[in-house]
């Protein structure tokens, strides 16, 4: 569970030190960043979803580690979490596979953490 | 609407030439990129706008027209089709932009072809 | 001369497509695409340049083709764009090499239009 | 067959073209390219095998055509092809698909060009 | 030694995990995987040295283990292994160099766990 | 402070590892590689934030610190760094973030270092 903190912590300071950096472009992606995954025609876990699937064929693991977070905030169950990770896989190739297994580690890690904080609202 | 008729017997002519070339592990690809996009937990709609964010990231033109045309096919949407490529615009940056430019030109012919043919009936 | 014509009006027919489908965040992504290469700390130069060599490592040849127009316009050199698309080339290895044949194939009409448009004030 | 020799020759005149800039560093770097595939203690068979595994895995067209055909010249079988672009399929997953499809077209045109001349001694 | 320990661990442990999913479409991708790097045409040292260049031109430092790791049980030598390395760095650049430390780290590795195990079978 | 002190070692130790392989090929690489950064018609600064702007949208973390390093030891400004990296990230899009936040952790790292050896003359 150390990690999921240590990945949390370390993304909000670092968004915290950029934001304030004083280069306004900067800022701005971060708000067209948030907005991509505001609902509209399409509903806020299938977004989430998009943002995992292409995280995962790019093969980031934060920015994997970020949208599974979310898909579990979202109520995303386990097979469907598996249904876009293996879209992700055929289409990325088997290079993704030792993302993949990250990935599964921190399902299981929300998973851990959700007995106590159903919501996840400790994360992100 | 020429170049959708012309990809389209192109995809057709070399998949049966792949298929037919005898290596059977080939085969099997082709099989396991077919079932990835059979509704399950998800439904089609959703499996289709995952194989679209994810080509666009990974900026294949001809993978881009084919997930446009299953997801025109099973009735998305166009603002939709707009939401997921924003996704897939703000992960994979502004080098997306001109598979974005021709990706708009594939839905443009798909909404021309289905005035004659509503469900894309003749292509893939 | 024809091809800098034909990738000049595609362009902008398709961006006025896709900042007219009602869609506001892709909107402001072209905002913030355009404000990256507003001199600042850095002069517009040095901006474009890095747009350039970006371009060329994840390899689209439409980004690399822009931003060698825009180069032009902004007065570097021949021997200036080399220097560039070596350090692209050494970081991105052979497989940028058929880009960087086409990148030459533009910077080359781009000089044989500069001889009746010195500015290159038709395109972009 | 046109195709091959139309790539044929565009290589070779912007080859030329680029070697003749007067910018050393790329001319060193054509050098190394060239070395990379001599035999040493790997034969030259399995290193043209690496250009071209490689060169689909990272997706470009030209690339993939030029090892294809350095494979044909070399002897490579249909099968040994098949059997290495399999790997690349795999570990690169189905975006590769559309570069697997032009990559049998091209293997397909080298078989053609060799009743007439079968050590391919017009190309390259 | 301890790193390719942890590596093989994590890499066992998690691929049951996913295996044991009651995703079959997982299970079915782990399978043709496992065929691709099977003899056929081409000799299984051959196939595993298209693993280990594809590998690293995408840059994938597991994947590059793993395939070392084979390699070396298959009796591949230092010198095939770094002409193979460098097929691979000319076609992907200096961006895979990070990657090709790592490489060599772990080849020195296997070759001082080969004294007490000349096989490598502790390994995966 | 420890990190880059660690990964200043860690390169040193394992470039002369693979310098003294044997393979010339190798070898010459990373001479090119260095040729690629010597100013001509381009002055260092422009080169080495060529090199930056290029590791990040290709997202390599070493690479992207490397270059910090270099730029600080160039005098290059924080503002300069940062439009640098903003047009990174908006041709390479959000997938660069987490690479984006070790960036401002690098940067940060050297100002401080800076304080006892202003031309980083420890590092690289």
């Amino acid at each position: 569970m150390k990690d999921l903190e240590e990945f949390n912590d370390f993304r909000g300071r670092m968004n915290e030190r950029i934001l304030n950096s004083g280069n306004l472009n900067l800022k701005r992606f971060w708000a067209l960043d948030s907005r991509a995954y505001e609902p509209g025609a399409l509903d806020e876990r299938t977004l989430e979803l998009l943002g995992l699937a292409t995280s995962m064929v790019l093969r980031c693991d934060d920015c994997v580690t970020y949208h599974v977070i979310r898909c579990v905030q979202l109520g995303v169950t386990d097979d469907e979490l598996y249904e876009a990770l293996n879209v992700a896989l055929v289409v990325g190739g088997s290079i993704t596979i030792p993302h993949l297994r990250r990935a599964f580690e921190t399902i299981d890690e929300c998973r851990r953490l959700q007995v106590e904080d159903p919501g996840l609202k400790s994360l992100l």
